[in-house]
Order: structure tokens, then C-alpha cells, then sequence
């Protein structure tokens, strides 16, 4: 392998695939970046071997060559060490040559670096997935809809299926659905696609869908081939393949309630900003336990309190306060969690008594949902 | 006591005491700021023990009534939940109420918080310095000198006294000097004083030293007064008070050469540049050992190595370059941390052998050095 590439081309692809990278591999092959250079352009390929990312830079864009290839061929270098001197090489050029036994000299100016490469054929192979069932979805719904229900996965392993986000796909209607057992998270979006491809029982890691949104820009389409065990997500000159989390996902779709004993309706930026308040005492205690009580048709009241620091009080005029009188108390972090990706001006809370789930939604959207568990308080 | 005050005034009060706050303190007091209420305004005081900063807020600011006291008096307010909350309050003014047993109400806007206060009485009272020995820096000049100094003291707490930047007063010229016995750095600027005013062995915590360049702002003067086991930092509205350093600081006059066998003269940045390279590598080994080789009489070369990763080469053209031929190994990091303090364009590095101390100095000013120790090494 012998070319010269433009050093910013070289950063950007790094950049992309260096997310799947892990700093504690048990595999040495894949503490590496692995490069391909082929008659079309240079592939980079990294891999932690739950995600692996693939970025290409084809020999010009445009007017602008990028990459002046000498020879085919390819090496897997030192991930780490070669993210980091790439970005500081001081040309806008950087020559890569591979010689015997993978030892690969880097030119850019003045500074010469000489690495041990490692044999690219030991490096896994990446599936090739059956493109059978595959739709395409907007870079800005998929990144939104990942954002509001990605921070409800489980962080626990001892249950790794709830370390994912639920898919499912059903007449155009594309659907995900979080879940650590205190708090769910639910977004609907209708996408373009053949009516009559389905999916179900799609589970993807949490972690997996973070660096996917790092990753998507907003104006781009992402092409989705999904397998039973493998799902392949394709941009540009970007590809992500995840595996398929195992295991059965709960049904949840029984503890959301369609009607409610108390209906609230309120301005999201104040009661975002009350329940922060208190969360910060709630804090102090380790608990984050906040309070909501209604206290007149037009008003509620959050608070909390502190044996050690005191309390935080707030009444909150509403824009609608319908049914039983309420007095509830809850995790208020994940109340803010909810809140904070909720963009809509008014948000609609649904509850069906003190020991029941708390619905969230936006005032006019039925596609969101939020459900936190009360919390049991003897006061 | 009983006032309301804007809360950006005591937002901005609030962050520079709460640079002296402690999170772990074994005096439950000082977990708190003190707030004292006088007919002329509101004294905030943080303190470590080691550190105490008061920040005082005036009734008014020009034309702007900045606080309007309804009764003066005094409270001690758990700091950390008090820090965060006010920022969060959601009117631009703030009320503040003691009553009984220094229970406080906090209401701004529709948000009321109750804390419990605790008795002033018992928080410590700052020591009155005498001012005999007092000098005025600008605030510019003396977060230079702190900057170019303070990142050499050393981290280990076992020979305490050199955890401390040694300042030297004498006829008008102030002196900072800072070991880790590793490298040494060293500054010194006339300032406008008294010229019979001599300070010797005054040896102040580096961590004093960067709490107070937070705090110090350019465009201001800085009053200094220094005792026999105090310091005092007089600015505007703000008094930083720390305790000096007990122990003798170790002579290191003698350490610096002023004749080398080897002077190069090199740009500054590029050299940054090149060892910066030749670190990224080195780092890896975890010696942080970067080589540097006279070529010819032009020319030096910098390198690293790695037996896992390879090696990292480059030539760089000198301005200058007398004296005998030199290979000399040295902490890169050291280096590093040496020329990011330099701003001159370019440097003047003096040798006096492969083991004896590196001299490195602003091409044209003498008022400034660094030392670094070379490593020993076999090849």
C-alpha cells in the first residue's frame, strides 16, 4: 500500500470510525484501525465487536483530489496512537507506505513516523447482511427519536435486554420503546417505506444508538438492512453495523393507562424549572424525591425537603387542572430526564392515583410518551 | 437580618468565595459562606483554612441600588446547595430572611426555600494583617508570573514546602521561583514600590496561587500584604487571605549555569510542534522520553521511540546553533509545559552536557527561565 491522502479526508473518516473503538479490547487485532486501499478510494474499519464502523474516502470529491493513489493494499495500525499523531501531522498531506511485514512509514512535512502495522487478514470480516429487509429513514427523525427514549435504557447488565431500545416497524409506523423498570420512554414517527415490511422483537443496544447519533448528520438519509441478529446502517460514505440484542422484551403496553382520575396541563419550561429546583435539595438527601400536590383548581404546589438543609416550596399556576385531588411524590431526575426532550410549550401529565404510572406527553402530540413510577412516601 | 439583592451581584460574589470552598472539611462550619448584613452592604466569606476569600457587595453600584437592607446581621449558609440554588432562582432579585435559631428564607419569584442557617459566631474570624509590608501588582502582571511558575511545584505532599511558588521582594524587583526538583522555572518584573521594602522565604501554595488567578481580573491593581505567616490579596470588592508556607526553601541559585557548550536558538512554535509529535509516542512507553540530536550546524533532529508502536522522527532547522555536538534525552511533558508559557517567538536553549540541567529562555529576555533535568539514558 502506498498513497498520499489530504490529512483533513483522513481526520474526518478517523473521527467516524474511531467511535467504535474500545480502549479494553481482550482482542489485539481490534485495538487497530484497519485500512483498505483499493482502486476506488482508502476504506478505514474499527470494530469493538458489538459495533463496527466502516468510513470511505473516495480518490476525489468534486474538483478536489483527496487521495493519490500508488499502490493497493492494506495494514491495520496502532488505533489509538495513530488517532492522535494524525490530527497533529503538520502537513496538509500525509504519504502512507506499507513495507515488509507491515511496518508503515507516515510522511506529512518534516515529521516521519514509522509504526508496526499488524496483518490485515487476521482482522474479523464483517458480515454481509441480506438487504431483504431494509427502509430508509430522515438523519433528523432518526436522531430525534433516539434522543427522546435512548436515556430509558437500563444501565444494568445483569439484564441486558433492557440495555436496548425496543423497534418496531408495523404499516410505515416505526416505533422504539425504553425501559429500566422505573421509567419508560416511548416515540412514534411514520417513515416511507413498503407498506408491508415488519419488524418486531428489534432490540439495539443503547450504547449502540449514542454513537449512531454522534455519527448521522441531520441532512443526510440513513438507509436501515435489519437480519435476526444484525442490523446495518448506512450514510453516505458511513456504515454502522450493531449486533441484535438476544432475548425477549417485556410488554409494556399494558401499564400505560388510557384514562386518568387527575389530568394537568402545564407550561413545560416553568415546571422544568421548579422541579429543578427542588431536585437540587432532593439531591442533597440521595433520594430526589419531589412532591407534587394540587392545591386549588388552578394551582400546584412541588416541593421537597432536606432534614439537614431545609426545603424548597413552589406553587405553579396551571393552564388546566382536571379530577381527584392529588398528593404524589417522585424520582424527580427522571421527571427532568422526560421534560428536557419534550420541546413542546405546554405538556399534558396523566395520573390514575398515588401509586399508579405518571404520563407524560406533549400537550398536542399523541406519537411521545413518558412513564415514571411514584415513589411510596408515608407523608 | 433581612435584605433583597440582585441576583446577578450575589451570583458573582457567590463564585469567588466559593473558590475557598472545601468539599471534604473537618470543621463542620466551613461547610458553609458566611453572610454578614451592614449598613454599608453584604460581606460574603468562604474559608479552607488554608484559603479565605471575602467578597463584598456594595448597597449600590452607580446609578444601580444593587441591595436594599430592611436589617442588618449575620448567617452561615450550607454553601454547596446555596452555590447552585441561587443561580437558579428564577426573579432577578433575591430575598434573604433570618429568623429564629438562623432559620433563612430564601423567596425569589414564586420559589421559597428554607434553609437551615447556622450560628456566625462560630465561624472563624479572618486575622487583621498588619499592613507595614505591602506592595501593588497589576493584576496582568501578576497572573503572568503566576502562569510561567506555578505548573512547576511539586504534587507530593511530602516535602510540603516545595508545593509552594518562592517570592523574593527586593528593590523593586519581585521574584517567583517553583521546583518539583525535576525542573525549575522562574520569572521576575520591576513593580512600583517602596525600595527598601525586602521580602525573603515567602513561599505561597500553588493552589493559592490558582485560586487567585481566577480570581484576579486583568485591568485591576492588587494590593498585597504579607506577614510573617500570612498574605493578604486586597482587589475591589475581594480579599484573598492564605497562609505562607512553613520550612526553608532549598537554594537554587547555584543549579543554573550561566556558561553552556551547547546554545541553539529554535522557533518556538515549531519546536512546540515537534516534541509535541515525538510525546504522543513516548507517552505510550509511559517515560514521556524524547531525544534531541545536533545533525550539522543548521539542523537538530527530535525523536522518540516505542517498541510496541515505532518510532517518531523529524529534522527541524535551527536559527542558531553553537557549541559542541549534543545528544541529550529530557521529560517531553517537562518541555512541553516549559514552551507553552513562552510566548517569544523564538527560544534560546543552553547546554552544558548530556547530564547537567537544560537552560531554556525567551530568545530576547533575560527575566525569565526554565530548567528541566535530563534523563540518563544508554543509547
Amino acid at each position: 500500500m502506498k498513497l498520499s491522502i489530504r490529512k483533513d479526508a483522513l481526520n474526518e473518516a478517523i473521527s467516524h470510525v474511531s467511535k467504535a473503538i474500545s480502549s479494553r479490547t481482550a482482542i489485539p487485532i481490534l485495538s487497530g484501525i484497519k485500512l483498505d486501499a483499493a482502486s476506488t478510494g482508502l476504506t478505514l474499519t474499527a470494530s469493538d465487536t458489538d459495533i463496527s464502523i466502516q468510513s470511505f474516502i473516495s480518490l476525489s470529491k468534486g474538483e478536489q483530489t483527496l487521495i493519490t493513489l500508488d499502490k493497493e493494499g492494506s495494514v491495520v495500525l496502532p488505533a489509538k496512537f495513530f488517532v492522535e499523531i494524525v490530527k497533529k501531522l503538520p502537513s496538509e498531506y500525509v504519504e502512507l507506505e506499507v513495507f515488509d511485514q507491515f511496518r508503515t512509514l507516515i510522511r506529512s512535512g518534516s515529521a516521519e513516523i514509522e509504526l508496526v502495522g499488524l496483518d490485515p487478514e487476521e482482522y474479523p470480516i464483517l458480515p454481509r447482511l441480506e438487504e431483504d429487509k431494509m427502509f430508509t429513514i430522515n438523519g433528523q427523525v432518526l436522531k430525534a427519536m433516539i434522543r427522546q427514549t435512548v436515556f430509558s435504557v437500563s444501565n444494568n447488565e445483569s439484564t441486558p435486554i433492557l440495555t436496548g431500545v425496543l423497534w418496531n416497524l408495523n404499516e410505515g409506523r416505526l416505533k422504539f420503546v425504553a425501559t429500566d423498570r422505573h421509567r419508560l420512554a416511548s416515540t412514534e414517527a411514520d417513515i416511507d417505506t413498503a407498506a408491508d415490511l415488519k419488524l418486531e422483537h428489534l432490540v439495539i443496544a443503547g450504547k449502540t444508538l449514542n454513537e449512531l447519533s454522534k455519527i448521522v448528520a441531520d441532512d443526510v438519509m440513513v438507509d436501515i438492512v435489519a437480519t435476526d441478529n444484525q442490523i446495518l446502517f448506512k450514510m453516505d460514505a458511513i456504515m454502522l453495523y450493531s449486533r441484535i440484542l438476544d432475548g425477549t422484551y417485556p410488554d409494556t403496553s399494558k401499564i400505560i393507562s388510557q384514562s386518568y382520575k387527575t389530568e394537568l396541563v402545564v407550561q413545560t419550561d416553568r415546571l422544568t424549572d421548579a422541579i429543578d429546583r427542588a431536585y437540587l435539595l432532593s439531591r442533597e438527601e440521595k433520594t430526589n424525591i419531589v412532591k407534587l400536590v394540587t392545591i386549588d383548581s388552578g394551582t400546584i404546589e412541588i416541593s421537597s425537603s432536606s432534614s439537614e438543609l431545609g426545603k424548597v416550596t413552589e406553587q405553579l399556576e396551571v393552564k388546566r387542572l382536571d379530577g381527584d385531588d392529588l398528593k404524589i411524590s417522585f424520582n424527580s431526575k427522571y421527571m427532568l430526564d422526560a421534560l428536557k426532550v419534550i420541546d413542546s410549550d405546554h405538556i399534558h401529565i396523566g395520573f390514575t392515583g398515588m401509586m399508579s404510572p405518571i404520563i407524560i406527553r406533549p400537550e398536542e402530540d399523541q406519537s411521545m410518551l413518558h412513564l415514571i413510577l411514584p415513589y411510596r412516601t408515608t407523608t
